[in-house]
């Protein structure tokens, strides 16, 4: 079984590797610290297929990595980390660059918008890195649980590499996820993060997370 | 039945004003010169339902007005109208701020994106008109035949006039929507308007315009 590095210790992070111990996966949960408590009371139960390290042990241990920080530490973290610890390795990056600085609700931050998105800047930052973006426009319950929302909602990704993509499709396949879309190159995140606002209208209308976006179609 | 102006006289313009008048409504299409020679080639098979003339004129002879103009020219044109034309009336708005400067993709006019949308400012330039954002993430054929898709999508909703946004749904139904969404006040026009490029990303992906978004939820 794959061994995975997951970034960030937050509710994201939590549920996905959560999750992906319990499909067998041995996983690390990084961190900037190496005591984070978090981390260790995540680990704690789940056996000796979880373990917790920095950011750059993390990375390190994984095959494939996911990045579940938050969009505006995201960049500097991942720069810091050692070339021989993420280069060639697949990095599913789920963060969303929301800017919470003008008040609720959250807008995306501007450099990452519309002309950008923070899936395409981690892409040049990390070159020898094959980034796919996905699952970041969901709530952390249905990222690892799809049949929350009562339906077969549609998960998009989008990446540079073919076989990053499928691979990471064969996880999503895992989660749950059974109408998987590839729209493309990582330059396509840009749609995908900014399927953020209506989703957080959506959620404030409904006042409910579990729901999730699928595209109806002909064929 | 009530009278409706549809300003534009584009695909979108043509396919709201015919459907409109199949249904039995009177129609006024609206352009920028007088002797605009698609809106008389759209009227002259349609009986006398249908008219044609000045953006003033079809804005006048509505009491309900759909916005079909392109996003970059559409605040000029609404804000030449005179007060009478349009003020306590009811303004769909369905047209979506595209930048076609940078290339293909396109990407959202900065100036209406992330932090402010079309919608918004429309409603700021005609404080007395009741604008209804919705419509605009599908494409032309589908706005009026939902069923197109192969299922029940959903359309999203938005304005500051419940009154309004119930008209507005009213047509949406005899268009054939069945699963209508009210996410709030003009400002969650950001996030429909920002659902533009994951439409245009999935469209190429798919070589296909029959498709919508679904919101799938629990309840």
């Amino acid at each position: 079984m794959e061994k995975i590095g997951v970034l960030g210790t937050g509710m994201v992070g939590q549920t996905i590797a959560t999750k992906l111990v319990e499909l067998g996966y041995e996983v690390r949960m990084g961190s900037r610290l190496l005591n984070n408590e978090k981390a260790f009371e995540w680990a704690k139960p789940l056996g000796d297929k979880a373990s917790f390290g920095t950011f750059e042990s993390a990375a390190s241990f994984g095959n494939i990595i996911f990045n579940c920080t938050k969009g505006d530490v995201t960049l500097s973290m991942l720069k810091s980390l050692s070339a021989a610890s993420i280069a060639n390795k697949i990095l599913i990056d789920i963060t969303n660059p929301l800017d919470f600085s003008k008040g609720m609700p959250p807008s995306l931050i501007s450099e990452y918008a519309n002309t950008n998105s923070l899936g395409e800047e981690i892409q040049k930052a990390l070159p020898d890195t094959k980034v796919v973006k996905t699952l970041n426009i969901v709530s952390a319950d249905v990222m690892v649980d799809p049949d929350k929302t009562g339906g077969e909602p549609t998960m998009f990704v989008c990446g540079n590499d073919k076989d990053a993509k499928n691979e990471t499709i064969k996880i999503l396949n895992q989660f749950g996820w059974k109408d998987i879309l590839d729209i493309g190159d990582i330059k396509s995140a840009r749609g995908i993060e900014m399927l953020l606002p209506v989703w957080i209208e959506t959620m404030m209308s409904l006042d409910n997370r579990y729901f999730a976006f699928k595209i109806i179609r002909s064929r």
